[in-house]
Parts: C-alpha cells; structure tokens; sequence
C-alpha cells in the first residue's frame, strides 16, 4: 500500500503583511519535506483561481520548489486545469519539472468544475470538455513528436513547433485524470490514464468508481495495475470523540466555502464532485478520522477492494497528525517493495 | 559595481536519452549556485520557444528551481515575452516564485522579436506592441489590487477575479525591459521600469541608451538610481591571444544561429537587438574577451560613463570563467556596500 499527500497550501492576499503568507507556503513546503523523510510516497497538489481565500493557483511553481528542496518524493497536480492553459507553454512547463526532478513529476489534469473560474477566465462551461481533450492532443503530441508540427484546433492553433525541453519519463509523465461518473471513469480507461478518485465520495461509491474503472481497462486491453488508481481521503489521528466531532465540523465548514464559489447560479453544476452529501454522518463515513485503531480497519478494508494507493489530505498541515499516521498507521500497510527492501 | 549573470540552460530534444539534456539544466543550476558563493549578484534568464536547439522555455519553472537551491541570488527573467502568455497566470506564476524566494524576483519582461516565434503562436508580429502594454495593465493591476476587479481589454477579458498569492516585494516585484531605439527608451522611463541594456550594442551605443534613459527618468520625474540599468556584456577571461580569437568565433557562429531564426521572411526585422554589427571587430569591442587588465580596463570605461551593474553572459557555464572573473576582476570594482560590509 502507498500513502502520497493531496493538499495545498494558502497565502492569502488580505492577511495584511506578507510574513503571513509566505509562511503558509513555507510550512506547506516544510511539511512535505518531513513526510518524504517519513516515507510518504507523493504530494499531489491543487491548481484553483479567484478563491480570496489564498489557495494554490501557479501549482508547477510551487511544485517545482518542492521538487528541488526534495529527492524522491513523487510530485503530482490534482489538478491542472487544461482550459485556463495554454497548452504548449504548459507541456513546457511540466517537462522542465519532470526533466529537473528527475522524472518524479504525475501530470493530474482535469476540466474545471468550479463556477467561480469559468466566470473569471470567461470561458463558457459548456466549452470545458472540449478544449479539454484538445488540449490532451497538444500536450501528447508535445512531449512525444522529435519532429516539428502544426496544430489547427477549434481553440488553438501552433505552426510549425518542436516543443522543449524534453519530459525525464519516457514517453512522457503519466497523466492522472479525476473522474466520479460512469461515463468519464469510462472515458479515462479509454485513454489509458491513471486515475484520481475524489475525497468526498463514500467508501462504496468509491470502491464502485474503482471497479468500473478497472473493468474497463481490462476490457479495452489497456491491463490494469492497482497503482494506476489513487483514492484521495480526509485524514486526521484523534485521541478522542471530541476532537473527531470537532475536526469533522471543521472540515465541513471548509467544504461549504468551497462548494459556494464553485456553485453555478442555478444551483445545478453537475460536476460528480459537487454531488457528495455533506451530512456528519456522510463526512465520517467518507474520512480517516479517528484513532488509529479506527483508520487502520477503514484502510483494511479499502484494501479489501483493492485499492493500494491512498491519497491522504486534511489536518491543515499539522505535523502531529502526518508523524501520528506514519508512525501508528503505515507500518501496518508495509507495501511488499519495502517488505523486500527490508530483507534485502 | 554589481556583476550578475545572464544566460540560459539547453535541454536538446534530439540528443538522444535524456541524460544529456537533464545534465545541460543541472549544470546550469551548479553554475549558479557556485555564482552565488562568489558573489555574483542575480542570475537573468531568457525565455525562448521551438528554436530545435533547446533553449530555456518555461523560465519561471527553471528560475524557481534555482531560487530553491540559492538564498540571496535575484532571479531575474530577460526576458519574460508577455505575448504567448494569460497575464493573469503569469502574475500568479511571477508572485509564487517572488514569494517563496523572500522578494527576490527581477521581473523582467519584453514584446518579443523572433519571427519563428510568433509564427509558432500564431500571432501577429503587428500585434506585439498592443498585447505587451496590455499585459503589462493587467500585471500590474493584479498585483497590486486587494479588491475583486474586472478587466475588458482588446485581448484579455477577466471577470470578478482578485489574484493570488500576493507578491513579497512590496507593492510588487521591479520591472525590467529591454529597449534599443531612442523611443523605446523613452517609453521604459515613462513608465518608471528598470532598463535591461542588450549584450550585441557597441560601447558607444550602450553609453548613448544609458544616458537617454537617464536623461528621460530625470526630465519624467522617476528619478534614477545607476542601479535601475544592467548592461548585458559577454564575457570570457582569456590567457592567450589565439584562445580569444577562438572564442570570438564560436561566439559569432552563436549568434547567426540565433539570427537565423529571429528574422523575418523579408530580411527586415526592425527589433534594435537584430540591428548589431555582427563583423569580428565589432565583437572585439563589445564584449569582455581577454586578460584580466584588458577587461578591467573596459568595464573602468563602462563605469566612467556611470554604468553600475553588469550581466555577464557567456562562456557557456564555464567554472573556470566564472571562478577567474570572480577571482581576478570583480575584487577591483568592489561596491560600496559591499565595502561598508567589511569595514562594519
């Protein structure tokens, strides 16, 4: 089993000095640093606009600090947003990551969900799946051709290009898509993309998503390999109900901040991700929040499924809780890599 | 005086296995890394595309890295082509970078001049001057404001969007600009940017722009600080007359190669950087070729016509150039500051 971060860091705009917000990024930074030295496999990080709230929006920036302040840490996007980017200069962006990391860089894309940027952008939501899969052709086509090309598109057009530098990973890092409905976990197969399962779904409708999923890359022939799919997860190491009751109202505070700037104005984004139910009860369902007793039996049993890659999110970036669940909770789910390293 | 450095990594598509090119982006992050230990002051960094020879593409990313591996080094970009990019994701791209690095970004930023890119965007050369005062309008503004605004400009809408993270550099990192021509110039003081003074202009010529320059920010009311000008000069400390002769050459071969694909199809390019004198003499004179004594005593001639701050270019990453120039010639033209450090 492995055990990558998603998350982000804040620096907000309107906390007045800067000393504020560049040390959210720092401890961010400073996190992820210890948790490759605890054995934490990934940070996979968010790419989000126009919040207020100071989230992260130039994530291969970010990313690409991290990467030179980190050696084997595995750096992913969840998720780039293809329709904000222009795709070209993205392929460069992320091939000088992979190329300076050393190859560690997982290319999460995605096609935006939230209201707020489609406005702030102006690009129309219905145009979102369309310059979506162009702009997969370009970036494809990008890091693969040694020769130069033109691309006339219904949104972008390039004339006779080579794109540099060249990614580290061969035939170039692996793209990661989100995906919830039938429909799209269908369409990732299809393409042969990793997939990231979303925090907030429950355990069945996760494991569901899962096998979908799965089938289908049998069935196109594309083989399946458990490290294909990462399954994102709220977690947080508690001593007692209390603190679990009261980490869970957090977070669900959070939540609905969030769910207000992504909402469209007819209350009706369809996005699979807006579709989680935000009750108490759902939250504690869908997260690892408890005492490691209690995280443990819920990891087990997603293992049960299948599922061999855990994408762990929350907790701020409380150092407490990432040494708790490495210390208390990994070793339990010792992967048979680092069994073997161990013998050796 | 202040010496830095300007330049660029290759990363080569056509190389062959990535070793090769990755050891081309490594080499140059050592480079800078040792520049910094021997007291140079900032590192400039071009930003190019779809040359084939594998020039710096994705500046931001590659400068980030090195702003990782350094602490009191200024990272400056010479220069960001603000044509092929959303003004919006390059604020937060520039602010990400300005503050994880303590404030240390130089934003330098330019219209663009290379036929072959413009051609690669498809945008049109005629539309350069109009996108870049732009992009400049929206930079500026989404840095600077606190408050959600809107912006409806000839080619960039954005509705409702306030943009983060802030910036360190209060109230927002320095702009730089390259400029030749008596009204570009003029134009760069107008707006109270820093000048960036091209490698190719002859002596001459480089004192002609600096005192324009001058002569603009004073009669504009900026005011003027020698410090707001760097004067861009290839450099290579040289034992023999033959090795010089020799570097001249592979210096010339370089920059034809780079004409090649700057020049428009009807030979009439009328960007001032394209305008050099490209014969041997003229190469003699405007660089920094030979012994030491030789290349003090044409930087004491820059520094009597009030020139205070060098980028040094060349040599590609040469240690030893960059160790022998730290060595032999920089401690004859230390700073004032740098003189109260020791005296302090």
């Amino acid at each position: 089993m492995r055990f990558g971060l998603f998350g982000a860091a804040q620096a907000q705009r309107n906390q007045g000095p800067d000393v504020d917000s560049a040390a959210g990024f720092n401890d961010y930074i400073e996190y992820l640093i210890e948790a490759e030295a605890l054995g934490y496999h990934s940070a996979f990080m968010v790419e989000h606009h126009f919040t207020g709230f100071g989230q992260v929006s130039a994530t291969l920036n970010l990313l690409g600090w991290i990467g030179a302040k980190t050696s084997t840490l595995r750096l992913g996007t969840a998720v780039l947003v293809l329709p904000w980017h222009n795709p070209v200069l993205l392929a460069e962006q992320a091939a000088t990551i992979d190329l300076l990391s050393g190859g560690r860089l997982d290319f999460g894309v995605g096609k935006g969900y939230r209201h707020n940027e489609f406005v702030g952008f102006r690009i129309p939501m219905e145009e979102a799946e369309g310059r979506f899969n162009e702009s997969i052709d370009i970036i494809s086509k990008s890091w693969t051709s040694n020769e130069r090309f033109s691309f006339h598109g219904k949104y972008w057009q390039f004339d006779d290009i080579i794109v540099e530098p060249p990614t580290h990973q061969q035939p170039h890092p692996p793209f990661w898509q989100g995906a919830g409905s039938q429909g799209s976990l269908r369409k990732v197969a299809a393409r042969g993309h990793n997939l990231l399962l979303d925090q907030f779904a429950s355990m069945d409708e996760t494991t569901n998503r899962f096998n979908t999923y799965k089938a289908a890359m049998l069935a196109n022939g594309n083989g399946f390999d458990p490290a294909q799919v990462a399954v994102a997860r709220a977690f947080f190491v508690t001593d007692t109900q209390e603190q679990k009751t009261e980490a869970l109202h957090r977070r669900m505070t959070a939540q609905r901040r969030l769910h207000a700037v992504s909402q469209t104005p007819d209350n009706n984004n369809k996005a699979s991700i807006m579709a989680f139910s935000d009750t108490f009860e759902a939250n504690e369902e869908a997260t690892l929040f408890g005492d490691p007793d209690h995280i443990c039996r819920k990891i087990e049993w997603l293992q049960n499924q299948g599922v061999d890659y855990i994408l762990l999110n929350g907790g701020g970036t409380s150092r407490d809780n990432l040494r708790r669940f490495a210390k208390d909770i990994m070793p339990h789910f010792r992967t048979e890599s680092s069994a073997r390293i161990i013998a050796a």
